[in-house]
């Protein structure tokens, strides 16, 4: 009899049996929770001691690379997990959105770390603001890690994905997690909590598990700790409010389930492509995961002159949908989580039948196919319609957290919008419209009681992820009802787990902490050529102040009649003495030729190449006869770990370039970004 | 006898009195509260129908025109306000934080919103992602405004300040507002109000004002809604574990005043300068509104063999604060805002001795100047030391919100880290070090529990703004007991009232929503080139698809010469071969070039000048024979009210720009910004 065990500080814990936990396709027992208590004091005190100062010891970079390798690793033992998940009720489409979904969005934060963090374990957010007229006093932006530790509590219906979406970004930030998941499925989050552990990459405290319930969890959690949930606003809001968490601030983000609508738009007719596209998405919300998602449609919205052709066409969809056990083939929808679930979702069925009428699922007599299905948490797919959905609430009140949908006819744009809002906050809600300046009118409205809105046409429908998939490079999370959280959303999830400070000081001071050159701070000057240094040896802050060039005459016309540029601002005296400049001036994109042919070491050196340029600004207009001059400073040093095709380590530079004239004006003001080599 | 009114729904409310104001100065009555109740059902109802709807007629380039001139408008006023700020116990220096510093604050964010957020009122933050292989389906993220209304609840410290920090980001981001200052120094918000109301500018239904309780207000608030407030930890936690907010998730940014240090570094000796810059900002701090900053320094680490010297140097500079009616000449602190107050202050200040001893303040017999004092809320600074902080809770937990600091000796860095981290999260910290690499070691760690960090040495000091001032460009908030919220910190203060939403969808409905072309959207391609169309005319999406041009060596050749840039990856056959390339192959800059010559119209006409350049990346190189093209398609417009020199209005169009090559790989990709004429 199996007996599942927290990983509490480094150790697996537990051995008595406590709570049998069934499997949803066949009741059959799959595994116990252990009876042993949890000392959250140490699982918290364990986190801080070991698991930040390990995380501490690598930088954000690392971090990144390290969620890639674990990622293959988990991907390379997936089967074992499809088998697992099996119990859940999944079918085998519905496990590739916990599993491939899972270590896919490790894939997605380690390659978004990469990118978009530094190295070191600061992260200069930015912009810097000059504060005083001589440039002596500066402020800008940094995020650190918070040098606490994030407890997550997941829902059931993703045991993977739930904890992995979590885990990527606070590991990135450098959190230690506590992860608590939902007791019924916490077989599954066990399983892959050990495969992570056999994988050896974390280091060691940077992950811990929780089998069962909390205890006092939440009373050991300080100011600079987190918590995430994600689950029923009920739980949400009693977790929330608990007063620990309330007293010292503790951030706590939460993802609850809510009304999410999907909206057929009023220029959509039958014969539309996206007639048909609207109802097969609302029957793959409706079937996928059982309708166990808290992004799943659970209203629909639908012009009223639509709505018997649309009932119709669902109908036709929905009489495809084999459901049962998994296993058996030709299932395409599973079971509950539980029966647990089962008795909540009935529940919610007959309380909608208060103000709805059932127009599929009760009076059809469906019934589940496979083995053991007698003892399993199987329901048919739901659909009812509410005639009268601005007056009778319940429909924008009750989730049935299964596959159950709720029609609602609905008269002009803007009741259409009225109903929407009536879900009070709402994680996602579909438009399908072929008209653009339709979206344009209803989406920024949506917008305001929205976490995601998923635009749904023929074009997009070739390509779309759909309705109810939260990506990591959007934010996932709505207001009001679905909780006020965010989470994913790219690198904003990352800064989530971050505390962001405003430093002031010096220029000198600032680029110290963020180890980024600032303007006006100590720079580093050489006899050798900065584009001759190395990665390893390149310091930020080595600069370069180049000789000068007289620009004449004959560079604006070379540059015109090669470039075939001949705006009149260069070109043409007499309209040149009629702009703000008064005469004819050099092409802004010959001072940016000009400085590089200025700063640029011409032999075979580390620079490898030049791929790129932000910010440029033209500040001061280059007139015949001026004389500039560059300089370039050594501004950010990123090592991604990347290598040259060839396999040469190498680095990322950015510089910062500044152009001046004979006055000492700055003409022009840019970053340019350099891969440089390593030595060998 | 006057009476303060309420502004409710459009009218002054209010003519009986009720509680009485009296002076901080000399304890006469200043003005009542009323009797009358407010309808807190109606002023919601008015903000959300009335204010929301004249709100969003508005776009957000229209409303940052309007705080500029309420800027203005209140800054020919601000005498009026002077006189009555006087009665807040404020000297002209403290009154100048409030007053100046409110309008100042409009000023920067009138600023701020027309350098940073869009014309209409969907602001695109992007990025543009790309979510299927053929690029039918992105996903970005928009802020909207959140169609509800935003309640302040301020502190009594700055009565107009507090009001116009929190009113600009959130009139930019589109919401109504309802302002309750704290009741003891509300006539001074109250006259501000009326000011503001003279102006004209407001349009009806943005502001409201309640003098007195906020009864049933926060009872009457939903999911779209906001509340903000400045004050007590306790007050903080009451209100946001207000029932109400927790249940519908309603956003509730607490700012509460903090247990802030002041750490002078190990490195610093009696002898440097930045010995007595840190002494003057730690007595600037005590004694500037009577220390009546939530960010002033209430605790003061320094190195214990310099805690003598430090309290002599702090003595000198404090035998100088001559205190009593800031009417009186040569008078630098002036009173508390009330005889509550001083209570408070004068009782925190024995709790605090259970703990320290006072060296400075106590026993001096120090007596407050000038007329009525006898009657009005005067302390004298007040300089304690506590000298086993470690173990000594007290000076780390109790605020005395008066002119007092409590000085700790400390031993070694990680000491004073420690020490810091005992005020359990904090608005603002002081660093004084002459030592980069010091700021680079401490200021990460500090950063983790504070929203500010200043780092103050000799070259910052010349221009410093303080450590006690909040700045609109900076963030302002900390974590833990400062409240966990973040106020102000540029545009972000205004993507705080804002919802942010994930969009989904085809390039061309994307584009439709967000308002900016997005590459794959649908372009409008005219005989007419875009560069001759006025920026009235010019639709976002205009595109042009330009000849071919065939990149020869000599142009390569000819690049260099005039340029000067040689480098090896253009010249030299050799050292090419051996790179990624495997050839020579032309400098990004000439690509650069090349294309503006294919798509610049020579000719006068609207576009003006091309005065930026944004994220520039070469994607693949461009080899000898290679034939490129470019598209230019208008990407975004912002019409920010902006005229030329010469007058003549202007729009600002960002382009974005594709270079391609004979197979149709990108080359290139960039956006320009120019400024575009409007019609005549």
């Amino acid at each position: 009899m199996s007996v599942l065990q927290s990983f509490i500080a480094g150790q697996w814990l537990g051995e008595t049996p406590a709570r049998a936990l069934p499997s949803a396709v066949n009741g059959d027992t799959v595994a116990h929770t252990h009876e042993e208590a949890i000392d959250f004091a140490q699982a918290v005190d364990y986190a801080r001691r070991i698991g930040v100062r390990n995380l501490l010891a690598l930088d954000f970079q690392q971090r990144a690379a390290i969620l890639k390798e674990l990622a293959i690793y988990i991907q390379g033992r997936k089967d074992e997990l499809y088998a697992i998940s099996h119990h859940t009720g999944c079918t085998r489409a519905d496990s590739w959105i916990d599993i491939d979904g899972g270590f896919g969005t490790l894939f997605t934060y380690a390659s978004t770390g990469r990118k978009e963090l530094p190295s070191g374990n600061v992260a200069h957010e930015g912009p810097v603001t000059q504060l005083g007229k001589d440039n002596h006093f500066n402020g800008t932006h940094i995020l650190v890690p918070r040098r606490g530790v994030s407890v997550h509590i997941n829902a059931f219906n993703f045991p993977i994905w739930g904890m992995l979406e979590k885990f990527a970004p606070a590991f990135l930030a450098g959190m230690p997690c506590i992860v608590k998941p939902a007791t019924a499925t916490s077989y599954l989050t066990e399983a892959a909590v050990r495969v992570i552990n056999d994988s050896g990459l974390l280091p060691e405290g940077a992950l811990q598990l929780v089998i069962g319930g909390t205890g006092d969890l939440l009373d050991r959690l300080e100011e600079q700790d987190f918590v995430t949930f994600t689950g029923s606003a009920s739980t949400a809001l009693k977790l929330k409010s608990h007063p620990n968490i309330m007293a010292k601030s503790i951030p706590f983000n939460a993802e609850a389930d809510s009304l999410n609508s999907a909206i057929m738009a009023p220029d959509v007719t039958p014969e539309d492509d996206e007639f048909d596209i609207f109802a097969r998405e609302v029957v793959k919300e409706m079937t996928a995961k059982a309708g166990q998602k808290c992004t799943a449609i659970r209203r629909v919205l639908v012009p009223a002159e639509r709505l018997d052709a649309l009932v119709e066409r669902l109908t036709e969809r929905l009489d495809k949908i084999t459901f049962g056990n998994p296993a058996e083939e030709g299932v395409r929808m599973g079971a509950l989580a539980s029966r647990d679930q089962l008795r909540d979702v009935t529940d919610a069925i007959e309380r909608l039948l208060a103000t709805s009428e059932c127009v599929y699922g009760r009076a059809e007599g469906l019934k589940p196919v496979g083995e053991g299905v007698e003892n399993g948490a199987y329901i048919a797919p739901h659909l009812l319609v509410n005639r009268n959905p601005l007056n009778d609430g319940g429909a924008h009140d009750i989730e049935a957290f299964g596959p159950v949908t709720t029609l609602m006819p609905y008269h002009g744009i803007d009741e259409a919008l009225a109903l929407a809002a009536k879900g009070k906050g709402s994680l996602v809600t579909t438009l399908t419209t072929r008209d653009p300046a339709i979206a344009a009118e209803m989406i920024p409205v949506l917008a305001a009681q929205h976490g995601r809105l998923h635009i749904l046409d023929a074009e997009a429908s070739r390509e779309s992820t759909g309705h109810g998939s939260p990506l990591p490079m959007l934010k996932h999370g709505g207001p009001g009802r679905a909780g006020g959280g965010e989470e994913l959303g790219g690198i904003r999830a990352v800064h989530h787990y971050l505390q962001r400070t405003a430093i002031q000081g010096s220029p000198t001071m600032v680029a110290a902490v963020t180890r980024e050159y600032v303007r006006g701070a100590r720079v580093i000057e050489h006899d050798i050529h900065p584009f001759r240094r190395h990665f390893d040896d390149l310091q930020v802050g080595e600069s370069l102040l180049t000789h000068r060039r007289t620009v004449t005459e004959a560079d604006i016309v070379n540059f015109g009649c090669l470039s075939g540029d001949h705006f009149y601002m260069h070109f043409d005296e007499i309209a040149a003495k009629e702009t703000q400049f008064g005469q004819r001036i050099a092409h802004g994109y010959f001072v940016l030729s000009a400085a590089a042919g200025l700063f640029v070491y011409p032999g075979e050196g580390p620079v490898l190449a030049n791929y790129g340029l932000d910010t440029l600004r033209f500040i001061t207009p280059v007139a015949i006869g001026d004389t500039i001059r560059a300089r370039l400073t050594c501004k950010r040093k990123i090592d991604q770990g990347r290598t040259s095709p060839e396999g040469h380590p190498q680095g990322v530079v950015m510089w910062d370039v500044a152009v001046t004239n004979q006055h000492d004006e700055l003409v022009a003001s840019y970053d340019i970004l350099t891969l440089v080599a390593k030595r060998q």
